[in-house]
């Protein structure tokens, strides 16, 4: 079959790679209906070192089951579900607490002997509790919004959770990606009065301000922290959701906490530290999150997306077959799309 | 009358100042009848740089009332009253959602034009706010209970607070300083069932124990993150109350919180970063507090001094007349006393 695998920054290739198959009792084979193409698959992109194996990449997807281990209960072949980018059992003790992303016997596509899922099929372990069975087709033109649910919108949601968005509150959003656009639809779902996006991309703001962003600041650093204080009688907001990864846009997002303010950051951080004295401390601002347990969120999500009162999967404004995937980075690095959608 | 001032690094004396007296008309003049050297003097006590003017000390007190502004309306002349270390006026929106120390009037004891409590007599700006009337006589046995509510008792419940203890979980306190023993008696009286204290010296120790730590460790970074998985089925505990403030323990503070737990942290910070991947990204963790809203948590805290049902008072272990605050301060600097009570 094939996959995609990077050989080193900027080295994106399909190749043809040994079929997947099951390996453990619990495993299922997908066959991919849908995968994209992650803004975290950019780090790599841009600083991977060159490796004679290659890394197996993707981690979002939609598909149909094609096989299960002996002691997979209750998923079969023909179901269409989607995989979120962490697998997990669902029965440990920190699945229970919906903290999947920390399960026991979990892990994350794409890494170690668990191969992507930008390829034709992808072995999930632990499928009985990584897979949720999605109730539509294949073909059905919610496709790209259920796919969000695999990732990016359950991410942008999960810093909406932390941030502690809620009715009547001020929320901010640190960058206008596919994660942070995610946050504006998560922030508004949950009730947020006031919703500043920070971001400099035309495109990706106006489709903000579509899912719900009230104002924009695209100002950097000390005079974004400015702009968002005048929007907000000086106090900066209740919640900012960090949806970048960098130790600047954590400083900024730091700063427009309103004292007593929560920073939900789903940014896979870039840097080894952060600021840990002013402001977060003395306005006892309090700093959550991380890679999100989606899996727990699909449930409550999936309704609104059903129903259409979310649409997420506007975020993709490119569609490429797997041969179109390295082209797919180059597109997503340069800003040339906000998040590409891979359909083998 | 007669303050406390400290000149630079180890040079704290007592001087013949002017009396104090009211400059606003919602200030009130408190005579000190117990104030205390906190462990955070001692960070100017080891680093301030010399300056001709010095700086006036102390910030934790009780005292009697003797005059008030003409727009006092709450306090009056021979109240007895806890004066928390932020004064507030209690009226604001922060004050209103119970953080007190981001007060929009509010400021800090020993900043500014604001002296110290280590004194005869001090200034209260935002006297209604900011003062608290006991229900007790100046020479009640209970006195140095209820002078930890203007600081340590506040601060460790503030650190169990933000660390989420509650009923059936674990704990662990890094620091065996005079807050963190506070934060062993507020994360039992929280519902703590494991609290595991983090601390080295055997008086401290001993006294973590009697206010409910369950286990102790002595080893330092890895050594101590090992000995608490060992401790915690190999998950870490679910609440940490930091309770230094250097780089180093909030790093172990990180590493011994479990997944999806929290860290509350009081400990003024040293260092201006602090780690911001692994482990408190990947596992969930939150990290929150800052500067504690002792005021806010006088009405909570108080009836269980009064009955008797917790003794933060006993991390006073010296008593010194004003003469002999500065060798409190080399005692405490020393770790010859873990707390030390002024009594003018």
């Amino acid at each position: 079959m094939h996959a995609t695998v990077m050989y080193g920054a900027g080295d994106v290739r399909i190749e043809t790679v040994p079929d997947t198959h099951l390996i453990a009792s619990t495993d299922a084979v997908v066959r991919v209906s849908r995968a994209s193409i992650c803004g975290s698959d950019l780090w790599p992109y841009a600083t991977l070192e060159r490796t004679e194996t290659g890394r197996r990449m993707g981690h979002e997807a939609i598909g149909v089951v094609e096989a299960v281990g002996a002691d997979v209960r209750t998923k079969k072949a023909g179901d269409l579900v989607v995989m979120p980018f962490a697998f997990s059992d669902g029965t440990c003790v920190f699945c229970h607490e919906g903290l999947h992303t920390s399960c026991i016997h979990g892990g994350f596509f794409g890494t170690g002997d668990v191969d992507g899922a930008q390829a034709e099929a992808v072995r999930v372990p632990q499928a009985d509790g990584t897979l949720f069975v999605l109730p539509v087709g294949e073909d059905d033109a919610l496709m790209p919004s259920l796919l969000t649910l695999s990732d990016v919108m359950g991410t942008g949601h999960h810093a909406a959770v932390v941030a502690e968005v809620g009715p009547g509150k001020t929320a901010a959003v640190v960058g206008d990606g596919a994660v942070g656009l995610c946050g504006v639809i998560a922030a508004r779902r949950l009730g947020a009065e006031q919703i500043i996006i920070l971001g400099r991309h035309a495109d990706r703001i106006a489709l903000a301000r579509e899912f719900g962003a009230t104002d924009v600041v695209s100002e950097r650093d000390e005079e974004a922290v400015e702009r968002v204080r005048e929007l907000t009688d000086g106090f900066g907001v209740h919640s900012v959701l960090e949806c970048v990864g960098l130790e600047q846009s954590m400083r900024t997002a730091l700063s427009i906490a309103r004292p007593g303010g929560a920073v939900g950051r789903v940014g896979v951080p870039q840097n080894e530290t952060m600021p840990a004295s002013l402001p977060a401390f003395y306005n006892n601002v309090t700093v959550g999150g991380g890679p999100a347990p989606v899996r727990a969120y699909i449930e409550e999500l999936l309704p609104d997306v059903l129903e259409g009162r979310i649409e997420p999967g506007r975020v993709f404004d490119q569609v490429v077959r797997l041969d179109g995937v390295p082209d797919g980075y180059r597109a997503m690095d340069e800003r040339e799309a906000i998040k590409v959608m891979v359909q083998p």
